[in-house]
């Protein structure tokens, strides 16, 4: 009886049903690639996910809610990068990571998007810092302070740059200047990167 | 008389006058951080530089290629790095100039807003890159180049990863990730790009 009645939401709240939020993720996801934030409808995504409006209020209370949380779902995960024994390993996972994210069919799109739009909305700036940005950069310095365990980085590196040599680079070509990525690409900037962080 | 005739604009061809040129490429600049690439209008440009539409047409065929005209104007001379004497000098030199262009009031939204519509507008992505994106890298490549001849680096760097590295933390910083620029950030930046070139 105890074990049934810690199962119970409270009172009054609705039960979420995983993969409904799982449909509306991806519908979210969608839409934002076909048609951008600012053109985003709740109706849109209602629709694509076939649930009703509903559905979306009772999880986010607005569509900047619900589109950072989608955001992050798809996000936060990729920046985890396991244990390779090395900081060059770990580097090129890292960078490698930030390739696939930044290279997936529908968020190639989407971050050029939102980083237009944040410009002019500083409320969902914040909210894609906090819930995407720091997260990731908190993941990435995991492994730099593995490095700083193995000593294969000094313990007072410096972590901001760190993060920011890390993640540009491969932001810069893909998304900014659309060129092309070699297939050494990753490698060369590791090697670049090996060198820097040996402050 | 010959001085004369070299000075005449060929038969037929319209007499341009810099101040309206000026004046437009202003008004494109202005119209762009307002309203962004999709929304700017031709018919909104000529009010605001109090031209004729005509003036327009007669400079550049089509919206995209006054935008592509105006950035660059903007943009490109901006890269253009006086010798200090040193690699060390140039690489903050070229940091200061890519910050300043980024923190440029009307440039910090423009830049985001054009690069997500690259995405959808491969025409004026190539565009871009053809006319501010290569030039520039150009005129970095000249400091780099500077740095080769008095041997503080190898004849044979890696001038793809060097430009990647040197421009890209601060639009990362700046543009995506709407973070503080630290007073000796640039300074720290230059020191990792100092060790990340010695290859």
């Amino acid at each position: 009886m105890m074990c049934v009645m810690t199962k119970r939401t409270p009172t009054g709240a609705a039960v979420l049903q995983p993969q409904v939020t799982s449909a509306i993720t991806e519908a979210v996801l969608d839409e934002l690639a076909l048609h951008g934030y600012g053109r985003l409808s709740m109706e849109a995504v209602a629709k694509r996910a076939e649930v009703g409006k509903s559905a979306l209020y009772r999880r986010w209370p607005s569509k900047q809610d619900m589109v950072v949380a989608a955001l992050a779902e798809f996000s936060v995960p990729l920046a985890e990068i396991p244990d390779t024994g090395s900081l060059r390993g770990d580097l090129l996972a890292t960078v490698t990571a930030v390739h696939d994210w930044l290279s997936h069919p529908r968020f190639g799109t989407i971050l050029p998007d939102l980083t237009a739009e944040a410009v002019r909305n500083p409320a969902l700036a914040e909210a894609i810092a906090a819930t995407i940005g720091e997260p990731r950069r908190e993941l990435g310095a995991i492994a730099l302070r593995r490095a700083v365990e193995r000593r294969e980085l000094p313990a007072y590196f410096d972590v901001e740059i760190a993060l920011d040599l890390i993640a540009a680079p491969v932001y810069w070509r893909l998304s900014v200047r659309r060129a092309e990525i070699e297939p050494d690409y990753l490698e060369r900037l590791v090697d670049h990167l090996m060198r820097a962080l040996q402050c």
